[in-house]
């Protein structure tokens, strides 16, 4: 920053380098994506009957837990039958209460061109989130601060595929845990304009979290539109605790969505059963799904999950599994037999490095993703290592990797068809199509370049100083972080926005002492 | 060697060490694969007839060339349309030619157990082949030898998941390049008792293999069954030459199926449109395959392709790209339409190394192939930079990818669905899974767990030597030779094969020098 002030030259020079960067990388967002391919649903409608019919049994003979009074005063009322914690729901009152979830939500931005839809076909995907360390533009792996934060706020708004920035991308060690919801929130909220998540923390964060939405986007507009997302995990099998459950109401009285999410270590918390996991995981999404509409009838609400299966060596959750996709596939369709859109997770993995254990993994996720149908995809960017780190390098990847699949998910491009059969028969046996004015005109959208991936011949990449993808990606994220623009946000919202957190940074003890590893 | 002659105990103790490893690995091939998920058809039956419609009229109009003279004389007696080397097919007579071809072929292993079938919802993982390097059991790039060919047959015998031990994984350098199809067959024999693909690299060495496959299975059960596979590329656009046809004509008079496979570089040798691009291979592909039947009517025929699109910055093939996965799923259309089985490619990519790139390209191919219903899914294990080197530790790690797959396209296991439910009831909110009885009798067939993938904590990972997938798939691959027992072939049938073999190498001049590598 020195150096800078004090060369001017060098700075201009620095900017009129960046803007000729700029010219050449459209960062503009790609629209919500409509997913034409033909979902891959494994079964059939009467084995879609059979799961409904199995989760409904759980909810009405088993019940679930919800560990919240006030839950538990709402279920009565609602006309549930309640024993202890435990409630016990009747399907025809689960029913009636999902059928008011709308089956399509807009997600609006603060830039308008950034709102999308989500519901049906239409899908985003979202960077991951919730990570304490990192890997980071050195590729070493340490506990995050506010500026790593910002960074991957950054890098979520420079990729084309990312429809949002999440929330906690990565944990802010350098700020007390109990401020950081409204640093995080501002964050997502200052460095891009994208659509972003909220914090579930607690209810009093999640309120804090619904404050600012209404400082950037006026209450009245909040109450009509949805601006942002909770995410509300369950305890499986079969409970709802009282921060989430707190949480979901703070989202739900301002009618903003919230992900409705059992957490599956499928074989620990879940029977070992594909099938079963399913019948179980459906039930405590139902339950939490009906209970949005307890709070608010007409509230938008996601059917969710977190789905892992667990290894028999070390019960550690393990991605990419072959059960994990099949019940993708199966989950897909529960959420639209009962017109819900739903999230998934996708992108994830086990790894310690960004070695190829991490692309087989991320892979396999994503294209289960896909072809289950998932709207909101979650984790989309950066997850490694079971989410304990969120990798620099693999984020930009998994946000290429996103925008392949976007490609790959809008199917053939038929515009076109008849002049390119044209350009077969001009070429005719033998010849060769580079040369061709089809070709010309049409390479660059008939065929994505991935950037990230090398295809040169070796000599040519030894040449280049024989960089794996982890160094190459790194490159290409400094080479975005030179290039970011901020989306200025408003200048009395923005002042509003500052003045709430330095309010409630004075209420709120920092109780917690700062980790000491800063 | 010297160490373990001189030391005869330290040899016995390590064959009862290898027996005692081999008691607890199970190497029994997986029985040909039942894909039982829907397939991802992104075509519509109108555009399905469109393709059809738009190949006839190549295949009528702009023609294929036939560079040989028997095949342009077979085309005249069989009716076609002939100018100079440009064949004109009329599309009745494609259709009527392609109608003979069976829609299943039932693939004969020496080991009857091993015997698999092509078709329909049935297939196969076939390793790569042809690669003139490979990273050894060190991960060092070098040229090849028989003793590394040797290595891969006998990593594919001991993969589950692989139907196959293909031919020429890698090129054996150190062996005359005129002499070698003579030993690589021999070698796919003699270490595996699976299925195996025969080699195409001139018309007299396809008879050579032919009469080594006479001599293993009996000339007359040759005339009867398929034993093995030639692949037959074509040059597109739209070029069959002299060495190919010549090949196919010695498989195909022996009853034995080729692969008739266009071979794509998308934008380069077909049009800058995936629809076009799709149409053009199939009618390169129908071509070939009418000429299967004008050479023996009623022969075997398998539908290929090898697929990729060019990068516009260095003309290199790209792989694991989104329309390489549109593809797929149209080729799969367009080979049912005509009810023949169907060739793909999996796992491609253009890593250099065995780094987060070859994981993101091998696993996004392999879940095309799958959702594109692909039956004979070659160059499934090994494939790396483009197909210039089979890298050990890939193969490993791919070999268990497609031992995944095969669990996914199994579809959801229903058998035990109301015992799961039952352990749902008996557990209860709160309560966890590991202990149940259910569990314990399910959990090993109810989630697949990935012997190469790590799930551990990082802790426990630094403890066990911060090792990367390369590091510990190598490990892996050394074991498993460390396991490998020879599947010995009949005595007699042997001496007859290495007596063919030494009298076709006095026979063929090793004109060509041995790589001076070596």
């Amino acid at each position: 920053m020195t150096a800078t002030t004090a060369k001017p030259r060098m700075r201009a020079g620095g900017r009129a380098a960046r803007r000729s960067l700029r010219s050449t990388r459209d960062v503009t967002m790609l629209p919500g994506l409509t997913n034409r391919l033909p979902f891959c649903e494994v079964m059939e409608g009467a084995q879609v009957a059979q799961i409904d019919a199995a989760s409904m049994d759980i909810l009405e003979n088993v019940g679930v837990v919800f560990r919240d009074s006030v839950a538990l005063a709402d279920w009565r009322r609602a006309g549930a039958k309640v024993v202890g914690e435990r409630v016990y729901l009747d399907r025809g009152l689960v029913r009636g209460l999902i059928a008011s979830i709308p089956s399509e939500i807009t997600y609006h931005a603060r830039n308008p061109a950034n709102t999308v839809a989500l519901g049906g076909r239409q899908a985003v995907f979202v960077p991951m989130t919730g990570a304490p360390y990192l890997r980071d533009l050195d590729d070493r792996r340490r506990n995050p601060t506010l500026a790593d934060l910002a960074m991957f706020h950054k890098l979520s708004h420079m990729s084309p595929a990312l429809h949002s920035t999440a929330h906690h991308i990565v944990e802010p060690y350098d700020h007390p845990i109990s401020q950081r919801h409204l640093r995080i929130t501002y964050s997502s909220m200052k460095h891009s304009d994208k659509m972003f998540m909220g914090m579930t923390t607690s209810p009093r964060n999640a309120e804090d979290v619904m404050e600012m939405c209404a400082l950037l986007f006026g209450a009245e507009f909040l109450e009509h539109h949805a601006v942002t997302t909770g995410n509300c995990n369950g305890n499986s099998p079969l409970v709802w605790d009282e921060t989430m459950l707190g949480a979901m109401r703070a989202f739900c009285r301002r009618n903003q969505p919230v992900l409705c999410s059992p957490f599956v270590l499928g074989g620990a918390n879940t029977p070992a059963s594909v099938p079963a996991t399913v019948a179980q995981l459906n039930a405590e999404a139902l339950s939490a799904l009906a209970y949005t509409q307890v709070i608010r009838k007409g509230c938008p609400a996601i059917y969710g999950h977190y789905l892992s299966t667990v290894s028999m060596k070390s019960g550690a959750p393990m991605a990419g599994t072959p059960e994990i996709s099949l019940m993708n596939f199966m989950i897909g369709q529960m959420a639209r037999f009962y017109g819900v859109p739903w999230r998934t997770s996708s992108a994830l993995g086990g790894a310690k490095t960004f070695d190829a254990q991490a692309g087989y993994e991320s892979a396999t996720t994503l294209s289960a993703v896909l072809h289950s149908g998932a709207n909101y995809i979650w984790h989309s960017a950066g997850w490694n290592e079971a989410g304990m780190h969120c990798s620099v390098a693999k984020f930009v990847v998994d946000a290429e990797q996103c925008a392949m699949a976007y490609r790959m998910a809008e199917g053939p491009k038929w515009s076109d068809f008849d002049a390119a059969l044209a350009a077969v028969a001009d070429v005719g046996p033998g010849g060769h199509y580079l040369g061709h004015p089809h070709t010309q005109e049409n390479f660059q959208t008939a065929y994505f370049m991935p950037e990230l991936f090398d295809n040169n011949s070796i000599e040519q990449w030894v040449a280049d100083g024989s960089k794996e993808i982890t160094a190459r990606a790194l490159e290409h994220a400094r080479k975005l972080l030179a290039e970011y623009q901020e989306p200025r946000l408003d200048l009395a919202r923005n002042e509003a926005l500052l003045d709430y957190i330095a309010r409630r940074e004075r209420e709120i003890p920092a109780a917690d002492a700062l980790n000491q590893e800063y």
